[in-house]
């Protein structure tokens, strides 16, 4: 999105400082040992300050705006900050169009960044738009990836799927290309039982309207799902999950720490290997 | 100007922070106490790091940048900025319009930055070329002010007559409304026998084909100037300048701190109430 007047993409970033190491453990966003001199400055002048950009993360967002200011696309300009950060895995947008996230709320259409971040998810969520996501092209590589048969396994990581999940499948074909893509699509759960990780899923899919439950989840994306990982919490939703075509692992979804974001991986990953047999 | 996709007003900027009483004493521009998180991490990116843009500077044309975007123009972004960092003297812009200072030098044409400081100044310049001067409009306050009875005196800086003073007046008609005000134009000579303050002008000069003398910098300013200040080390000039129609007031004109400075101002205004009798 766009503030300050430079292209931010906070989700890429987050990855990527993830796996440089250099991400803020306890924050959950932006740098570690960050320094916050530009923003305290830019307040003074009475500038906007509640989207909070540190020193180190502005420098990366700037990089960005002037390699897509002279004609570089998103996903080009990812590579190179990738590289640049010792990122090996290969991260890419799904597209070098610009969607913008839009909530509808009882009072007005916020930008996504506005709710979540100016107005701390606190708006009563009425709709969400995905402006610009069926017009958008997807990035040819992934098209060329799902149509293949070198790809292991798609995972949809226990996110917001209104907020975080949505706006990227709503992206041209893209599910339809899920659908039909011979590699196993696996979910997990972004709830144990009606409670969130964390972050307003919960909430909004009460505004929404929708059941606060795992199995709300697997139909939202019962078109492209092949298994989906639940809490044991979540047992007795198995078998209704299992009449949508789903297949289901049931294990500890709770993140605590380190260890168990790498247990829960790699349980994922087998998952999906027996999916693929 | 524009670099890091920023609006940059370097020389409004240095005069605000000196007013303000936060401009760096010893570099001559920027701000004092400032670090340069932002700069290092853009760099070790592979950013374009040569115009070396502080934490705290950055933080100044962001605000500018961001309100610009919004359609303010620079004089009245220059009046916010002005008016947050306390200085209550009224700082102007000449235009609101985009005007670029290109360097021709034997290899290439450069902009003003690349040559002052990418390049350090060393290439050898063959003209000057100030795009957009003579198309853009001159801000009208500039206008009524000089045409008005209550101005007391204009005031040309000891600076590089080609590099810094003519990209101002060769804006619209500034010069021939200069010529025609009422009040005193006065000019401080950059140069004490052939050699300049600091900075480029004599080099310049030199490149330029003009003999490197405070007569030289008369007759440039000639249409314009009724009086300027001259070093005791130029008092032979006197006759020369004289003849040209402009008054000559001959005093110490180098100025190694503080208290020299307040001085030679001093003087400076007294010279031009004589003018104005």
């Amino acid at each position: 999105f766009n503030h300050w007047g430079l292209h931010i993409s906070p989700d890429l970033d987050t990855l990527m400082y993830t796996l440089a190491g250099v991400a803020d453990p306890d924050r959950g966003w932006g740098r570690a040992q960050e320094s916050w001199t530009v923003l305290d400055t830019l307040s003074d002048l009475g500038g906007i300050d509640w989207f909070r950009l540190g020193d180190r993360d502005l420098a990366v967002h700037l990089e960005r705006s002037v390699r897509m200011g002279e004609g570089e696309t998103l996903s080009t300009v990812t590579r190179h900050l990738c590289r640049a950060f010792g990122v090996t895995a290969t991260l890419v947008p799904p597209t070098n169009d610009e969607v913008r996230t839009m909530v509808d709320t009882t009072d007005r259409t916020l930008s996504f960044q506005e709710y979540f971040v100016r107005e701390r998810c606190e708006p009563l969520v009425t709709g969400l738009l995905y402006q610009g996501a069926s017009q958008a092209t997807l990035l040819p590589e992934i098209g060329r990836s799902l149509a293949g048969d070198r790809l292991e396994a798609v995972i949809l990581s226990p996110s917001n799927p209104y907020l975080s999940l949505d706006p990227i499948l709503e992206i041209a074909d893209l599910r339809h290309r899920l659908a039909a893509s011979p590699a196993p699509v696996v979910a997990v759960s972004p709830l144990i039982q009606s409670h969130a990780f964390k972050g307003p899923t919960a909430k909004i899919m009460m505004e929404l309207g929708f059941a606060v439950s795992t199995l709300t989840v697997a139909q939202h994306y019962a078109d492209i799902l092949d298994g989906i990982v639940i809490d044991p919490a979540d047992r007795e939703l198995s078998g209704a999950i299992a009449d949508l075509g789903i297949k289901v692992w049931i294990t500890d979804t709770n993140m605590a720490n380190e260890q168990d974001k790498r247990r829960l991986a790699a349980e994922v990953i087998s998952f999906s290997e027996t999916i693929a047999g």
